[in-house]
């Protein structure tokens, strides 16, 4: 990477005259300008924004504040770096000259996973180096360069259609706090719930099927936590006084975990597939469209078989079904050799995948009226939730999926399928507080490697989220719908 | 405790002079010698011999020396401290002049359990001090107490028949490892099988049911052990990602421990039964007899409901019947908060009580097969069994039993009714090298604190220990049939 002077935008009319079609003008912006975007997303990636570590919690601040800056620059009239009582968020706006527009909200991160040299990278994780078509640093993939690709993509958006706003109302909300856990997400999106309205959100937080297949997210699970700790004995009692005449909480422990899912791999809590919207044939025939390899996807997994819910295929299962896992589970002694106790508590830490239809204060009420049922005489049973988080699900007729669909068909000149994603995240919140459905537009790849050593971005990727961000704003505006 | 002269043996001749039966004899010369017993004991009492703490190890040999001394003095021809890789033990051996007589081997041990003031001792545990009628040391009653009451009890029975040897004859073995689980205890009867060779093994290192109703022990359940680890994913996989989608190993050892006992609580392992030794309906009648009272056992086990095996009482469970316990789980998350992960890996630890009848490398064959048949696919096992403790049962007719059931009906002047224990311990080492019967002969009540702080013993029940040991040599010469 050269030090190159900050890029600035072009004026529309120049690239207008040159008489080309909005595509080929659009990939001429970005060709122009891809220098000077690698090297300002080249010097964001050197800041070392670790929410995790306390030590960097200057560093976080100073990504805000880079970006804030930087949004200002790529011509957001308003960008604002907001407070929270942990690391700050990156807010900007961008309104459209056009009143009518519908308002969209992109969601990302400028905080990253913790890195070290000596966990196994080949280069310093914040300094950024290009091997090949590769950017290699830390938040490369995850999330810098992802939300890095609106700022040229708005540009090239105006330069192609020669518009000095853009054609939709653009909001960015970038938190600090997503590598934590974003502990006060929820509450800064409530508290700025009125400036951050919008009628549609785009997470650009997630990634796509592969190089060769161009996919968009339609949905995250939601999640349910809960920690059972069970009472047996008073004190660990000794195994041969006592054992086999009273009831053991690890064994209660145990029985409710084999419990928790029948024979066919369902979760057998009375109530929990209560509302669950059922893929529909077409979905599941989309699902099967991707070329889904599974021996390789163990692989991914570290896992020798595939398991589930019977009548489901994995990627149904990973996507669009409830699941109860089992995260912990411990009682009585765990160290070397034996010790003959009854113990006197077992604990279990469960966690649900939520799909859309299911709530989460349903799915609390039903778990624990069926844990009552499974503890014996004798055992006491105390259950703690956590927040939940809920599921997000777009329909495939959506008209913002439709455009985020066209908008990526456009940039990848490939056909576009659908993923789902297994996991759970803020986004929800979005959808929750703002009313407002949640697309997810991303196009990092599993061999990016997020959260692990030599995290990278394909840089030819990383443009085509470029050109699918400056094709999306006049798609969406065009042909937006207000939901009925 | 004043300081006395060490008691020393009398001449047997004086006391048949007296004319008195041979009851009132050896309870006029218990009279007599009981002062200098009980300074002997305070003085064995004040050698804190803690097998487990190292630092200790110079008390546990200067107590093995100051025993064998002892027992010298008492009028064992022989008695040497066997060193073991461990802690020592005392051998002593003192043959009847009776070439015919049977042998008896006496087992006890001179270690005890750690203590000190700040566990909750009223004073201090190695400065034993009278209170009321009871005597509080650690190792007053485990086992210190149990094993001397032996030393007055030989010369009583001398001084009572005018014999100079005892009617048996009689070894001692009192091990220095018992408190530490006996480590070298198994080689060392091994290795000097031919001198420890008996007819019958007398353990007193056990109790009776409570100060009002005598009782002698006639078995202990065995024991056998195994860690099971389940291996899932090579590492700890994301829950959102791979959840409801590939096998979970602690879902994996939740279902092995459920399925550890059928819905009538019998071990559900098939062949686990394979030759257990029912409780025939006298020995169901004699258990039914004692005074058991289950709230207040409930409150000794700290428990708050029974539960077992259905069809039996709570006493037929912990005394007669095998049973499987889980003494710890362990998999995945167990700190505070959640992780939303599968983990790599699962343990359980459990343990097999076994009663007559069960063979422990069958019990390991059995549950072997039975662990691998429950694993499901793309999870898998390793079961590891650690050295395994037979079980010991005497039978109710068998004339060295009776021989200890009329001694003891005869020093505590009541009926004397049938107890087993529920634990394993090392003297089926004994019974199983020595290929003889064990029996045990204890006067310890459930309220001595063994292992907990202010240990005591009742000295009117020590003194009923000596007594009894003073009649059962006699008796069991007398009454002695080899076994067919």
């Amino acid at each position: 990477m050269t030090n190159r002077p900050p890029s600035m935008p072009v004026r529309a009319d120049r690239l207008r005259s040159m008489s080309q079609t909005p595509d080929s003008a659009v990939r001429t912006y970005i060709e122009q300008h891809r220098a000077a975007f690698l090297d300002d997303l080249t010097a964001w990636l050197r800041i070392p924004s670790v929410s995790a570590q306390p030590d960097h919690a200057p560093d976080v601040r100073h990504s805000a504040d880079w970006l804030a800056a930087k949004l200002k620059e790529t011509g957001f009239p308003t960008a604002e770096v907001w407070q929270t009582p942990g690391a700050p968020a990156v807010f900007a706006e961008w309104p459209s000259d056009d009143p009518g527009a519908p308002t969209v909200l992109v969601y990302g991160h400028h905080d990253v996973q913790p890195a070290a040299r000596e966990d196994g990278w080949d280069s310093d994780p914040f300094e950024p180096v290009v091997r090949g078509n590769r950017l290699y640093a830390r938040g490369a993939a995850d999330d810098k360069g992802q939300v890095f690709f609106h700022t040229l993509g708005v540009r090239a958006h105006l330069a192609a259609t020669g518009r000095s706003t853009p054609a939709v109302h653009l909001k960015l909300l970038i938190e600090g706090e997503e590598e934590s856990g974003s502990p006060h997400f929820r509450a800064l999106v409530e508290e700025q719930a009125e400036r951050l309205a919008a009628d549609t959100v785009i997470v650009s937080d997630t990634g796509m099927w592969s190089e060769d297949t161009p996919t968009v997210c339609t949905g995250m699970r939601g999640l349910a936590e809960c920690e059972i700790r069970l009472y047996g004995p008073d004190q660990d009692i000794h195994s041969g006084s006592f054992g086999g005449a009273v009831p053991n909480p690890a064994t209660a422990a145990a029985r409710l975990v084999a419990a928790l899912h029948d024979e066919h791999g369902r979760v057998a809590v009375p109530g929990f597939y209560d509302g669950v919207v059922e893929l529909t044939d077409r979905e599941r025939e989309l699902f099967a469209e991707l070329p889904f390899d599974e021996e390789r996807w163990l692989r991914t997994a570290r896992s020798h078989a595939a398991h589930g819910e019977a009548g489901h295929t994995t990627l149904e299962r990973i996507w669009a079904r409830p699941t109860a896992e089992v995260n912990g589970i411990g009682g009585g002694y765990q160290g070397a050799g034996s010790k003959t106790i009854i113990p006197a508590t077992a604990l279990v830490k469960l966690s649900f995948r939520l799909v859309a239809g299911q709530d989460p204060g349903h799915i609390e009420r039903a778990v624990r009226a069926w844990a009552a049922g499974q503890v014996p005489a004798g055992i006491r049973c105390e259950i703690d939730f956590g927040s939940a988080t809920r599921p997000c699900l777009t329909p495939l007729d959506h008209p913002a999926l439709q455009s985020v669909v066209r908008a990526m068909g456009r940039a990848f000149q490939a056909p576009v399928r659908f993923t789902r994603e297994g996991g759970s995240g803020p986004a929800a919140d979005l959808q929750e507080v703002l009313g407002a459905p949640v697309l997810f537009l991303g196009i990092s790849v599993p061999s990016d490697g997020w959260h692990a050593p030599n995290e990278k971005v394909e840089l030819d990727l990383l443009l085509k989220g470029v050109e699918t961000s400056a094709y999306l704003w006049g798609d969406l505006a065009a042909n937006w719908r207000p939901a009925s």
